[in-house]
């Protein structure tokens, strides 16, 4: 087998084999095939695609490139979540003790914040003592006794995805579906869940600009769940605004304590249970969707969500007091409110210069080896849909920082305010199984 | 600037600036740009083509890339050919004497072979005593003096195209009309002619398998010639087969001759004789092709058109006996009749197989450094439309090597023989003006 031949092979949109492709997956992680060759193929793929069944040879092929998590240790049904990235998205720390709540075992890998979008390990680490590095047996011991437990992801994973996420970042290939479809799921293949529930963000905040491009996505993440054994169901969500009020770390534990004391606001709420719910369906806790929601609601209602989530606080060493009183959370030093300098309806609100502010406010990392300030972050005062006075405040930015100007304008300029009001904002535009 | 940016834009198919591509080109050549972002871009290219500006802008951005050839110092108009590659190709050898007795300055900067194409260099030099390394001054002084100088290639002219081409020839980007256009145009026009003439070559041997890609070709290096100021013709002609009778060096080198004592086969005078005539009239020495082609005919029939290869042999430091008597040649010590196994009508020869045969029998080089043996070759004894009895010789194999199976069944599958009669070989598809 040459390279050469295989590139040109793609480049006349032939579909290739699953030892053709492990062949390139396998030969470029070693180093055999050069980045030349490799950033040739990546755009021969960009222009003409792949079939379902290349798809989930590359992925399967990429797994293989490194370590596999085995959790055949954890007793039932384990089912994981993915974002594709959002702003604001505290989902996973209200999901997980709302499966647990259920019985259903989340034996989670997360991953750190980089550039606009935040990480739920930085998330987890702003409350005081919690340890995101748990040994294997304490990571098995804690899914089997309590249902729940995060870490960060392993760095031995799909060598073959990081490596080949960093040539596309440069290459001008990063927006190709078969690409990102592969380079997600085999993340979540290699952590060695059964069932994934996927969230894929549609917006101004999101890689998929547009509904049809998501469903794209979303539907060719599915097959290759099915195609390789794992239930998988994705759920096609808004991020044309950042979710929820809060975007930055500590303030949006804070924000996520409250979803599960049934004060969220009502995009993360539904979106928080939509993906439990379906989570609890597949990992077999529920037979329809709609008791599974039922039960959501309620467990939140009684109070018994927000206990879980002070269990799993204290059972990773963190100190669970923050539930009761998220004022010990970190805060920061300043705190500017940006103020409108118009009247009107807010139409939209680009994410991701939200994610960017608060990135530049401290909350986040601009190159992986940034550190990060957990109590820095922006409020979202006003939401879609929502009147503006001119003088009003649209958010408040949340710093230890002095020189702030670029936050400043960034995030001011990310509200678009208009005459017209908007469409309402539909949190869910679809679900693809 | 930014290259990650330029890739994309590409991808889009959107046009580049001259700055941008010039960016890349100088970028790419001066070890700023990697391979793997190049490789990249060459795939976006092959995919998405390239305007009329942005091709002539990457020839001009390729000739800048180096030196260019000042050929000021010489009188008239400077007049060069190129041919797109051909096996049995001996073109060049039969228009530089033709061309210098109507008096137009050919002042030629030839390659030599690689693979299954020869090269004019290694032609001449199978000459006893012929100087392809000539001063600048003596090229000049030749040209001005006697119309007529050969030189083997500067290796300083356009280090963009031979960076790019090494990339392209492992990244499956060879086949990308805008790419295969300024790579050749960029080289003639570095060499310093002020018009040029190009033979396209079409069929099994050639690049270009189909008139239409040819003619496509064809077309975009007459413009990229007339948008930078070069006259500029191109004549598409036919490579179903080997040119002529003899593929190797010194036989090569008889079959000129041969040519230019009027006994020439009919498909290698008429591509001569027309090239000559395109290259005369642009050079000014006739108003109309007819006349020139005419004229052309004319100095072969009296001699003049022998005589004057002579001279030029002579002042390039070469023996002028061997015009008069080709016995002088080197020749090889075996030769080797192919016979066929069946009847019928030669329908077509593999001309890229027996440009392979010719190099495994020592005529050609596998690698730059290989050295090569002028006395090796092969002798075409049937052609395109010729009847053949089974045990007729198809083909007459030269060497001094002894293990030679895979050149004498490479050679024999060449020819392609059928009960039906094929069509007549047409020798020139079309100009392109």
């Amino acid at each position: 087998m040459r390279i050469v031949d295989l590139i040109n092979k793609k480049k006349r949109g032939e579909n290739l084999s699953a030892s053709e492709i492990d062949y390139i997956v396998q030969g470029y992680t070693m180093g055999e095939i050069p980045d030349y060759q490799m950033s040739a193929f990546l755009m021969a793929v960009y222009f003409k695609g792949m079939s379902k069944e290349e798809i989930a040879n590359l992925t399967l092929s990429m797994v293989n490139s490194g370590e596999t998590v085995d959790l055949s240790m954890i007793e039932g049904i384990k089912v994981d979540k993915h974002s594709s990235g959002g702003v604001g998205d505290k989902i996973s720390l209200v999901i997980v003790p709302l499966c647990a709540c259920v019985g259903i075992p989340v034996a989670k890998m997360s991953g750190r914040g980089l550039g606009h979008t935040g990480g739920t390990i930085d998330k987890l680490e702003s409350i005081e003592g919690f340890r995101t590095e748990l040994s294997k047996d304490e990571f098995v011991n804690n899914v089997n006794k309590y249902k729940m437990a995060i870490v960060g992801q392993s760095p031995n994973l799909t060598p073959a995805d990081k490596k080949i996420y960093a040539l596309r970042d440069v290459t001008g290939t990063v927006d190709s579906i078969p690409l990102i479809a592969s380079s997600i799921m085999s993340k979540k293949i290699a952590s060695g869940c059964d069932c994934i529930v996927l969230d894929v963000k549609v917006g101004s905040g999101a890689f998929m600009k547009s509904v049809d491009e998501a469903v794209i996505l979303a539907k060719t993440m599915v097959e290759i769940g099915k195609s390789l054994g794992r239930k998988t169901v994705a759920v096609v969500t808004d991020m044309n605004q950042p979710l929820g009020h809060e975007v930055g770390n500590a303030n949006e534990v804070k924000e996520a304590i409250g979803i599960l004391k049934g004060r969220g606001a009502e995009d993360e709420t539904t979106v928080a249970l939509t993906i439990a719910s379906y989570m609890a369906v597949l990992g077999g806790a529920f037979s329809d969707y709609e008791s599974a929601y039922k039960k959501m609601r309620e467990l939140i209602e009684s109070g018994e969500a927000v206990e879980k989530l002070k269990e799993f606080i204290r059972i990773q060493g963190g100190n669970p007091e923050v539930v009761d009183n998220p004022d010990l959370l970190p805060k920061a030093e300043k705190h500017i409110e940006i103020k409108s300098s118009v009247s009107g309806y807010v139409n939209s609100i680009n994410a991701e210069d939200i994610g960017v502010s608060a990135m530049l406010l401290g909350a986040g990392r601009k190159t992986k080896n940034d550190s990060i300030d957990f109590s820095a972050g922006v409020t979202m005062v006003k939401k879609v849909g929502d009147w503006v006075d001119e003088g009003d405040t649209l958010c408040i930015l949340h710093t230890n920082k002095t020189d702030i100007n670029d936050a400043k304008e960034l995030s001011k300029s990310a509200f678009v305010i208009k005459d017209k009001k908007p469409e309402p904002v539909k949190f869910i535009h679809c679900v693809i199984d």
